[in-house]
């Protein structure tokens, strides 16, 4: 079994862990903000922390109100620029706490006045050290290349984030995510035979939309780095302005469509590529109706909480890829555990 | 000649109309500004328009340091939230100004306080009656569905934003511009003859950083609408947190290398990517040293200033390849001129 597999095995478990030991930093993390008049809040990572940093933005915008930006760390490396951020909540995500670009972007920010949270797998970690407040992700050491436990716990503590923000967001309602992401993984000998059928495939897109476009960037980011596939990825609707050109007979398509507020553009999406007869597949709680799509089955029970179970059967789905066409997805080529970039 | 073709070489005169006929707009939005309290620019587009709003993100938070972030639209059309932005300057930039979308992200932002700019071709369009201030890019009808001049005349209204928002921007700079957008046109012939090697060309990755990683984000959306090659696109620093995993041997690489602050990493990109034996090609102003680097030689007298002379090669790239490929590049399949998404 490769470490990747095993790792992704493991999340329950890490999910659980990751959420006993946080509770007590998020309510000191909600005593602080009580104190400060935080107005936006900038998130900052790269790679698969970076597509937890999206999902990360739906989900504070959505259910606190608090406008949110993803850095573009170069503005601060590169560009030398001194943001106005006083009234920011900064937040950095990586899974090392080592990057170069990540660590400088919270440096400036508290220079500059802001409030910043670092999220992190590493409690010796640089990353610990420049932050007002410091999350760590107790999943264990990460060991593959490709990362898949380290971005659910990084989902789960942006949902306990928006918590202390002052969401509508309950902790019994995430004690209920390991349990989730544990059916999930039911999945497992289904995905393994279901991937038998895109071992030629060279070339893909993935679409989200919303809460779960993060995990469309995720999976095409999987497929990229353990599987060798060219993916593009895109929200649904920037699809449709461009990219939908690409589409032609047998070209595959990947849709989330979880259910909530996204659902009937997932669906309304799915239909037009069947009829140009692209090759779809959709993650989805249902099957979607008069339609050729292959879906896998996951079960949610609500859609604010949809991200984590459905990320899941995405990331079985390129381990057990990768083992079909003789790749091993815990060293890709060219990549290394830690990406330091500036 | 492609309708395209043609309305890419209409640039030089589109910019001096656009940049005449808004000097006194900038002015009037100064003095507007002067009396907010503005603390943060949130920047909603789709399509070609959202690679414009990802120039502006860069250049507003460069060159004013206010913290800029890119909208997500389905927070506003399908979640229903409401986003705290009494303090944001809320721009929609669309060619059309009829994206239900975008006009609903300008509604929402002017309901909840914010200040409003639309930036659009269409004087009469649904965009100029729900926004405070408006803007128009005067290039002319754009008939082609790949959108070129539109494209080049939001990021001169972009720098002029800049410019209200108080950055060192000066009128007389930005007056050069269409002189060199006709320098870059010099490189039509040359262009037209180079595409010959890319005629069979199925996938490719475009890769930029920091004001010119709009420029990839469009020469990407380019290749995929009128040469209908499966383009992915990437900021370098994200390419090499997994998707350099893709490159092997052949595999053709498109990077832009203007002059200032991100060319060294640019360079280090190119020799690690030719260390791979990728086939790579730089839209750059010299010779990358020790390198077999196919170069696209622009002139650019100032890296602030790059990103309008570097994409017009770019789009005669593409441009040029449908032509050698028999596509029509002015009705990409499955495409209409106005895309309409919620």
């Amino acid at each position: 079994m490769s470490r990747m597999l095993a790792e992704i095995l493991e999340q329950p478990d890490a999910l659980t862990r990751t959420l006993a030991r946080n509770v007590v930093g998020a309510r000191r993390l909600r005593a602080v903000l009580a104190k400060r008049d935080i107005r936006m809040v900038v998130l900052a990572a790269r790679g698969t922390s970076d597509n937890a940093a999206t999902f990360g933005r739906y989900l504070i915008e959505i259910t606190t109100g608090l406008p949110v930006s993803l850095a573009a760390p170069s503005v601060h490396t590169l560009y030398r620029a001194n943001l106005r951020l006083e009234h920011a909540l900064v937040v950095g995500i990586s899974q090392s706490g080592a990057g170069p670009d990540i660590n400088s972007v919270l440096a400036d920010a508290r220079r500059s006045g802001a409030l910043t949270l670092g999220i992190t797998n590493e409690p010796r970690s640089p990353m610990t050290r420049v932050v007002d407040e410091c999350w760590l992700v107790h999943s264990g050491k990460e060991l593959s290349v490709a990362a898949t436990k380290t971005y659910t716990g990084q989902l789960l503590l942006l949902y306990l984030l928006a918590h202390a923000l002052g969401a509508p967001i309950a902790l019994d309602e995430l004690s209920q995510i390991p349990d989730e992401a544990r059916r999930a993984l039911g999945l497992r000998e289904h995905i393994a035979e279901m991937v038998e059928r895109y071992r030629f495939m060279s070339h893909a897109i993935v679409v989200g939309r919303g809460l779960s476009y993060a995990n469309a960037l995720e999976l095409a980011l999987k497929l990229m780095e353990t599987c060798y596939i060219v993916t593009e990825r895109f929200s649904s609707a920037d699809f449709l302005h461009g990219p939908i050109a690409l589409v032609q007979a047998d070209f595959p398509v990947f849709v989330f469509a979880p259910p909530g507020p996204t659902l009937k553009q997932q669906e309304s999406l799915l239909k037009r590529l069947t009829s140009l007869h692209a090759d779809t597949l959709a993650f989805a709680s249902r099957e979607i109706r008069g339609n050729r799509t292959i879906i896998v089955p996951i079960q949610a029970t609500s859609d604010l909480y949809t991200p984590i179970p459905y990320v899941i059967p995405a990331q079985l789905f390129a381990a057990s890829l990768a083992l079909v066409k003789k790749i091993n997805p815990d060293a890709p080529r060219q990549l290394a555990k830690v990406t330091q970039t500036v």
